[in-house]
């Protein structure tokens, strides 16, 4: 097994749902001789601990960092440069510094003049997660056939991107590079605004007086309910992702309402083959991700029918 | 199992997805002694034939309701009309004929004036479905614990409403009774203006020159994939639900709007707190929805994690 370890010492700093998944992707992959822990919650520590999910638990990410070789920052973006300050004078020379978060120029903005030159800042982003945070909602599985991308500066060490290539390789993932403002972009339009208009459509349908909240929730099943899920996703995440990502988002969201806006039209004036095109057109997308190997192929995502029954009786 | 029979002759008019469910639900529950079956499509009702879901098969929807107790169109609600004056010399005195369009105020207008009056017409709407079309993606559970709505009009026999009731509880269902213009208001909401949306955003990132095809594919993991489900439903059904249900989808856009023009200004002036705000409330409403049985408390849908590599090595 021994032959598996890429890094002697991992630091990584949040143990969240992304930090104990990578956690515990490591220990299933033996990627290391010695991985240590460190979060601000005092809960999920311990609870990190009790799942046995690394070798040390530090409440302090400065004790944690110390010798690694790979720190991964696993917080809200929010929190980077207050951590990356905190951490710099213990990281170890020739250390590869990367992170998980959803947003990657801020990031590279809020580091890159805290860590000291003796590092490798090589920006990261797993596309994987689910819709529930904390350690106990962690699984190695989760990027599992799943991209990661890397946002390296283009004077970065080509041999610490050909590492962190090799770990998230070896965690499961596909890894594409991409500059950072690209990455911004795309992320907008894959993740973010999606997310923001979950959370409006949920936020609508509560404020509704014209409709109950019991009737929304009873004929929830109607389409209404696949956005519940990701507008149940943590809040000081997405706070930060939106307060980070702000013109890109504002971007992709822009392109949205002037669509929406023609469809809105096309409602209007009954525009029948309009509506039609436009669905036909949207069938094949899915079609593609699913051939991609990104999305089941299942009816309803594979939604348990047949349980969920018995699961009440 | 004779004594389950509720209807002796039961007639289905279109047997793609809904239909091929209420079918099988049917037999399921030995619920009648002879299940006709009619299809536009020569091909649906070839299908439905080797599929064994009902015991004869008509390219005439005249054929198939002749005796019948029950006769429940299952064809998209733009169809309606032409079907019911088709169907309506054949129909038998007492017959009930209700439909699962989802849609019931035009369903109404369409059909109550075509149809005889020495029949009962009780529109309903099972609020169950998945993105396929077809009868060879219908399954028996798709209703198991969901609601089926009924819009009698105020002088419905209540004998036939409550034979529909008992049909629907015995297919699987929770029935609830409502006004036609409310439900309308109500789907608006839960199902047609989440599906307008998806299909919306999943036209937008197709229609970008600044994102690749191939990125929006890759990275959809994100959050896109999520409404890539719904875009992929049947074009045609869901035409025809905008051009059926106009003002109301329209009043809940409108809606939709407003509160996305606040959101929009929040991102733009870096409101934290509002955004925190709203995406902690919008957690609590899916918590509702799972704890009233319309959705699955897994992560990510129970979306299957561990296969999805596996299947492609
Ligand atoms: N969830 C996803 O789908 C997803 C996907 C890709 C990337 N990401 C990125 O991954 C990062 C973590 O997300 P997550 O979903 O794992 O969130 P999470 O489950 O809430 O975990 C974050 C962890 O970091 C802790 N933390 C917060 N502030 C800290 C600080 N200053 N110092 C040390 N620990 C701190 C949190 O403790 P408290 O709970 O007590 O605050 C929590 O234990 C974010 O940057 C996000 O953008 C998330
Ligand atoms: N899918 C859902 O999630 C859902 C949920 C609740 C209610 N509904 C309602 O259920 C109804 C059917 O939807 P579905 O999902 O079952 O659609 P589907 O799978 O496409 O099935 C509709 C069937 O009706 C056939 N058909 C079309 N026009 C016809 C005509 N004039 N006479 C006879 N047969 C005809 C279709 O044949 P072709 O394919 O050849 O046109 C097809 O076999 C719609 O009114 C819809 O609003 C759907």
């Amino acid at each position: 097994m021994a032959e598996t370890i890429l890094f002697d010492r991992i630091a990584l700093i949040g143990i969240g749902l992304i930090g104990s998944s990578i956690a515990r992707a490591i220990l299933r992959g033996n990627l290391t001789q010695e991985l240590a822990i460190s979060d601000a919650s005092p809960q999920h520590l311990s609870e990190a601990e009790k799942l046995e999910l690394g070798h040390a638990y530090h409440t302090d990410p400065l004790e944690a960092v110390k010798n690694a070789d790979l720190v991964i920052l696993c917080t809200p973006v929010g929190t980077y440069r207050e951590i990356g300050e905190r951490i710099a004078p213990g990281l170890k020379a020739g250390a590869i510094v990367s992170d998980v978060g959803s947003v990657k120029e801020h990031v590279i903005n809020a580091l890159q003049d805290v860590l000291p030159a003796h590092v490798d800042f090589i920006p990261g982003h797993p596309i994987s997660g689910t819709e529930k945070s904390g350690p106990v909602h962690g699984f190695a599985e989760l990027f599992d056939n799943r991209y990661c991308i890397l946002t390296p500066a283009d004077d970065a060490a080509q041999l610490a991107v050909d590492r962190l290539k090799e770990f998230w390789e070896a965690i499961g993932s596909d890894v594409e590079i991409m500059d950072a403002k690209h990455h911004d972009l795309v992320l907008a339009i894959t993740s973010h605004v999606p997310h923001l208009i979950a959370y409006n459509i949920v936020g609508t349908a509560d404020d509704l007086e014209s409709v109950t909240k019991s009737e929304v929730i009873k004929f929830s099943a109607g389409g209404f309910r696949d956005f519940t899920r990701i507008a149940a996703s943590d809040p000081i995440m997405w706070r930060d992702v939106f307060l980070t990502n702000r013109d890109a988002v504002l971007e992709m969201l822009g392109r949205f309402l002037e669509d929406l806006s023609m469809l809105q039209r096309a409602v209007r004036d009954s525009d029948g083959d309009m509506l039609e095109g436009l669905f036909t057109r949207t069938r094949n997308i899915r079609r593609s991700i699913i051939d991609a190997g990104q999305e089941t192929d299942a009816p309803d995502f594979g939604r348990a029918h047949h349980t969920e029954r018995s699961e009440e009786s």
